[in-house]
C-alpha cells in the first residue's frame, strides 16, 4: 500500500463536522468524512479509511484540512486531486494529493495547526454572501482583545478552554500566535490562533472569550484567572458560533 | 404616502431573480421582490408595490440593489431597516431605508450603474466557500482582455450584448468604466462596468465576450465588428454564469 496525503477544502455548513457518525433514525449524518472516503471507493471499488488531523465541528469550515489514506501501490499515482474532485460535492474539494513516507500520520506526525476565526463588527448582521463564513457580533473593543489574546501566548494549561466530551489527560497547549488582520470584506476582522494542539472546541471558547473581553463583560485579567486553574464558571463566556471558524493549515 | 428609498443586499443562489413571477404549478418562483414584499405585508398588514432600480437575473447577487416603495405618512419613521431585517430570511439584507422626494424613481432617477463580476482563474474548481460567488475559469490572457474591455468603453449600440426577451428599441448605452482588480481571495480577479444603463444580459455577455478573449478563442478585435452592427453569430461568445454577478451600487 502507498499512504497519500490529502489537502481539502470544505465549506461547513452542510456538514455534521469531519467525523463518520453512527446513522440517526434512517438516515446517516452528512460528514466529511464519509462523503470523501465514498469517492475513494467509487474510483478503487474498495472501502477506504481516512485519517483527519482532527476532528472539526459541524458548521466549521477548512481551506487546508489534512489526512492520510492508504491505496494499493499500483493506483498511487493517478491523478488523485482530479479523480476525487470529479466525485465530490462542490462543498468539499481537494486541493492536494500526493505520496507520503509511510510512517507519515496527519494527526500524530502534525507540528502545529492554524485556526482563523472571522467576525464581522458592525451594527447590522452579516452581508447574505458572507452570513455563512462570519460571526455578526457589533462593535469591539480592540485594545481590550489584544490584551487578553496576548496574555494567552505561550505554554499553559487550557483546561478552562475545553468543552465537555472526551476526557482529555494533558491540558497543556503552547499558544504560539493570536493575533488580529483585516478580513475579507469591510468591517471583518480575522482573528488567527497557531498552537501545537487544540483542545475540544478550543479556538470557539478563545474566541467566546474575547469577544465578551470586546464587549466589555470581561476584564483581560479574566485570562490569568483561568489560566490559574479556576474554573470556566467563575468567569462565564460564550462558546463561539462555528460557522466563524475555518482551519486553515495544519504544518508537518 | 411617503416614499422610502431602500439599499438592498442579497445572495442570489437561491432567489428566481428579483422580479415576482407568476405561479409555476403549485409553487410560487421565489424571489427578492416577493419576500421583501412579504416582510413589508406584514409589517403594515397592507399590501405594498416595490420598484428596483432594475430586475437582476436568477443566480445574480447585489450588494447595493436600490428600490423604491410608498408607505402610509404615519409609519414613514419606522425604524424601517431594523424592522424590515427581522422579517426577512438571512439571504436578503436591508443596508439603509431613507425617506426619499416623491419624485424619486429607482429605476427612472438612476444615473447609473455598477457590477463586479468575480472571477476564479486557477487549475482548480473554486473553493468550496467561494463556488457560489465566482466563475472558475481556469488561465486567462489578461493582456488580451484588457485590449478588449478598453474598446468597449464608451458611447456604443450594444445590440450583439443583449440576450433575447423584451425588444428594447434604444441599444445605444454609454460604458464608463470597466476595469480588472484583485478579488477577495488569491487567484480570484474583479471586473467592475458601470454605465448609464444595461441590456439584458449585457454584463453577463460582456464578461462571456471577454473571457473567449482571454483564452484566446477570439480576438480582441472582434470588439469593433460587434460594436459596427455584425450579429453575434459572427463572434460567437457565451454569456457568463450567473453565479460571478453582483449589484454593486447605483448611481442618482
Amino acid at each position: 500500500m502507498t499512504r497519500l496525503q490529502l489537502t481539502l477544502a470544505y465549506d461547513g455548513t452542510d456538514f455534521s463536522g469531519w467525523q463518520t457518525q453512527e446513522w440517526v433514525g434512517k438516515e446517516q449524518p452528512r460528514t466529511v468524512q464519509a462523503v470523501v472516503e465514498d469517492a475513494f471507493r467509487r474510483i478503487l471499488n474498495n472501502p477506504v479509511r481516512l485519517h483527519a488531523s482532527g476532528r472539526t465541528d459541524a458548521g466549521v469550515h477548512a481551506l487546508g484540512q489534512v489526512a492520510h489514506v492508504d491505496v494499493p501501490d499500483d493506483r498511487a499515482h493517478l491523478p488523485w486531486a482530479k479523480a476525487l474532485n470529479a466525485n465530490l460535492p462542490d462543498d468539499v474539494s481537494v486541493l492536494g494529493a500526493v505520496p507520503a513516507p509511510a510512517d507519515f500520520h496527519a494527526r500524530f506526525s502534525a507540528v502545529s495547526k492554524v485556526y482563523a476565526y472571522h467576525l464581522y463588527e458592525a451594527d447590522r448582521r452579516a452581508l447574505p454572501m458572507r452570513r455563512r463564513y462570519v460571526w455578526a457580533i457589533g462593535h469591539l473593543d480592540e485594545a481590550a482583545m489584544q490584551a487578553a489574546a496576548s496574555q494567552l501566548l505561550g505554554r499553559h494549561d487550557f483546561k478552562a478552554f475545553q468543552n465537555t466530551g472526551t476526557p482529555v489527560r494533558d491540558t497543556v497547549r503552547e499558544l504560539t500566535r493570536f493575533e488580529r488582520s483585516a478580513g475579507l470584506m469591510p468591517g471583518e476582522w480575522i482573528w488567527r490562533v497557531e498552537a501545537d494542539g487544540f483542545l475540544k472546541q478550543m479556538v470557539r471558547n478563545l474566541m467566546g472569550l474575547l469577544v465578551d473581553v470586546g464587549r466589555g463583560k470581561l476584564s483581560p485579567d479574566c485570562v490569568q484567572e483561568l489560566l490559574a486553574g479556576c474554573p470556566r464558571e467563575c468567569a462565564p463566556f460564550a462558546t463561539a458560533p462555528a460557522q466563524g471558524l475555518f482551519l486553515e493549515r495544519v504544518k508537518y
